[in-house]
């Protein structure tokens, strides 16, 4: 089905740390690590069981390049579904170069991204929404997306509609079926059935599409533009959110993700905040520039943020930005409100009323903030275990899927000949079979595992 | 002998990979993983046998967090002498962080730096000068830093040291014997023998002494200034070597090493290239600081490189340098020799004999130059294998052991007497046991360990 040669890559990130993983896969990946093993036992690898670790060490040229723990995993039961062999060696950058240089000279080559998992989904290891799964999890960031994955990885709705597409299947075959008797004019489907199963696809393929409105969210978080004059206090609120955040996430030495500054996790949610320049009327043609820049960051945005310090009462930018954006949710935000009279509260409170206060400086109303925000999430089918599609490939799958069911419902209500429904259920069960990877082509394939990192 | 509560750490580098490991040592290690991990046959870590790989899910809360390998080492057999539990999980910086937050809340605390380590040689599992070799080792970024410390993790010198140590302990007690003896005035040790031990152990102490001079360069490299004019082709010259070398060491993708700029490895032994601006006679005050920044990082060259352009014959700068350096390897190198013609390379090497020509730009000359620089290093007791000290501080310890053996020998030439003589011999094996770790001190051990990364 694909190239049986032997692939080698490091599974571990790169650079220092204390051990590193590096990963074999293909027929020979046993036999290639053991003519180079040494193991205190004296014993050969070949003759251990699956899923036993030994130590030794990897000798080249009469010299001992690492004391390793080499971890066997024998066809069919790895992750891929071969031989594999997983090296754990001292976690120096030349120690990992010298060891995979040193295989790749001896039959292997190096694995292009995602191969790990290709071979587990062509093996039958997984199915190709599973296998899109592990990349997910391998990036997922927060809770939500963490928990998403993990669905999908399990099956997801990927058994469900794997069912329907046999059941599906079943009926294509009965219709035809009826295309070699056409001259006979009978039925072996049964028609009446046959449209109770279209209303039940329909309903699962729009339950599913639905659902990437807030899949979509949780993958990839939501962009909230903050527009402000300067000193209103921006990064101040940024670093009240943040602070929150951190409060429950304490820092691990040697954990600390990567820190997106400005992508701020509520409940699971991430939320990317987006500053930018303040928005006025102006005829000067630098500002203008600067002005531009900020309409495409908003552009960009789910949810603007404006905030707004209470000593100042010029609500006409507010009203620029709600003119300019009618379909985007505006959030007016009144900041350094320990700073204000009820005077000013209550003047504000009438001219904008659905302004939130709060004391980005001192910390109060910071959690209200955030309920805010999540409230304008639907994220109520997260918390119900209810399935999410978080995939666009998958979205897009389902929603031509969709176009084709309707098609042969329309056909099946006015009574379309045999031939003619069978082209549109065969169009359906083709979408359907890219979701679970029933149906794949080397393109889609190619897409798909190239957007892994190598050694996965 | 240390507070034997369970450790854990992320042993891989921080950030996103394939996979990531996660390290749990302690007597109830196995226990804990176990509570929260479901392999997929049922059974209990517990039940299984030691270098065995389990697959499951950890779960927490009802919730899966990840699907993952566990390995487990039962005590003694493994690093660290205790139960160990590598746990293989998706590579994502979320579940790291939230793998190790269960264990931490679970009876775990986060293991210090070198902590696994440091169990290991407080558990026998390793002598102290072979805990240091595992530091190097993962620090190793080049061939002959990785040989060295290949050779001391495997033991290295320390098994000769502990031999000799014995010995000397064995004549250190029959030289107490005697003072429980002393009115009686008998010899035990054999002042012959003894003589000849100590001339042993001072022969074996000088050698390695002597070897540190270059285990040192290996270890840390030569710092090589490069002085010169601008323009006359420093930056060339410095990507003509590192060209040479990259034509080797070709780039492997998730294996690239964080590049030192300029530091260029030949044949294993790195040499560090600090550029400098020119030397000259000058008395603009600006000028004169630049001068003396240039100054103060020739002090810190073992190797100074004086590169000219060879249709300047003005030789003044080269022996300003050379008068103010005497002790320090000058070389000179006449850059753009395809530039010149016979008449002036005849002048420069009547002027400066020594003049090496090269064209950085065409690429010629460069492995002489290379030549010449390994030439100044005595790296050929690297090839012949012979033990080298690497580690500042068995350098110390060596020097001290070798003052008192040489105060022991002095005494027994004088026929001092056995309790003055007993005070050398025990301050000898004292520093002779901090080498290897058979003297150790809370201090001392800190020291060592809190050098390493945390997670080994």
């Amino acid at each position: 089905m694909y190239d049986q040669d032997n692939i080698i890559a490091l599974a571990t990130p790169s650079g220092a740390g204390a051990i590193a993983v590096i990963r074999v896969s293909g027929p020979n990946s046993i036999k290639i690590v053991d003519s180079y093993f040494k193991s205190i036992t004296g014993k050969k690898l070949n003759e251990q069981k699956s899923h036993t670790i030994h130590l030794g060490h990897i000798i080249a040229n009469d010299k001992a390049l690492d004391k390793v723990l080499v971890s066997i995993f024998k066809n069919p039961n790895s992750y891929t579904g071969e031989n594999v062999v997983e090296i754990s060696c001292h976690g120096s950058p030349y120690i990992q170069q010298q060891l995979i240089q040193l295989f790749l000279r001896k039959g292997c080559r190096m694995a292009s991204a995602g191969e790990f998992t290709l071979r587990a989904f062509l093996n039958g290891k997984m199915d190709l929404s599973q296998a899109e799964a592990v990349a997910d999890l391998i990036a997922s960031d927060s809770e939500a997306s963490h928990e998403i994955a993990m669905q999908q990885m399990r099956g997801g709705f990927s058994n469900e509609i794997k069912e329907l597409r046999e059941e599906l299947l079943n009926f294509a075959s009965l219709i035809e079926l009826e295309l070699d008797f056409s001259e006979e004019d009978v039925e072996f489907a049964n028609r009446e059935q046959f449209n109770q199963l279209l209303s039940k696809i329909s309903e699962v393929l729009k339950k599913l599409i639905d659902s990437f409105a807030l899949g979509n969210v949780i993958k990839n978080g939501i962009p909230v533009a903050i527009v402000g004059e300067p000193n209103v206090g921006k990064s101040t609120l940024l670093n009240a959110l943040l602070n929150e955040e951190r409060a429950i996430v304490s820092d691990i030495a040697g954990t600390t993700r990567d820190t997106v500054e400005d992508q701020i996790s509520i409940n699971g949610i991430n939320f990317r905040f987006i500053d930018t320049a303040g928005i006025r009327e102006t005829t000067d043609a630098v500002e203008k520039i600067g002005i531009e820049r900020t309409f495409d960051k908003v552009e960009k945005a789910r949810l603007i943020i404006y905030l707004f310090d209470g000593s100042n009462n010029d609500t006409s930018q507010y009203l620029a930005i709600k003119h300019k954006y009618p379909n985007k949710e505006l959030l007016p935000i009144c900041n350094k409100v320990d700073m204000l009279g009820d005077l000013e509260i209550n003047s504000i409170k009438q001219q904008l009323p659905e302004t939130l206060f709060l004391s980005a400086k001192m910390g109060t109303g910071i959690s209200n903030l955030e309920q805010k925000l999540l409230s304008l999430v639907d994220s109520g089918k997260l918390s119900s275990g209810e399935t999410i599609v978080t995939n666009s490939r998958h979205y897009d799958s389902l929603l031509k899927a969709l176009e084709e069911i309707q098609k042969v419902k329309e056909g099946l209500d006015i009574g379309l000949s045999s031939d003619l429904m069978a082209i549109d259920i065969r169009q359906a069960l083709y979408h359907l079979g890219e979701i679970t990877g029933n149906v794949t082509t080397d393109d889609l394939l190619g897409n798909i595992f190239s957007n892994f990192c190598i050694g996965k």
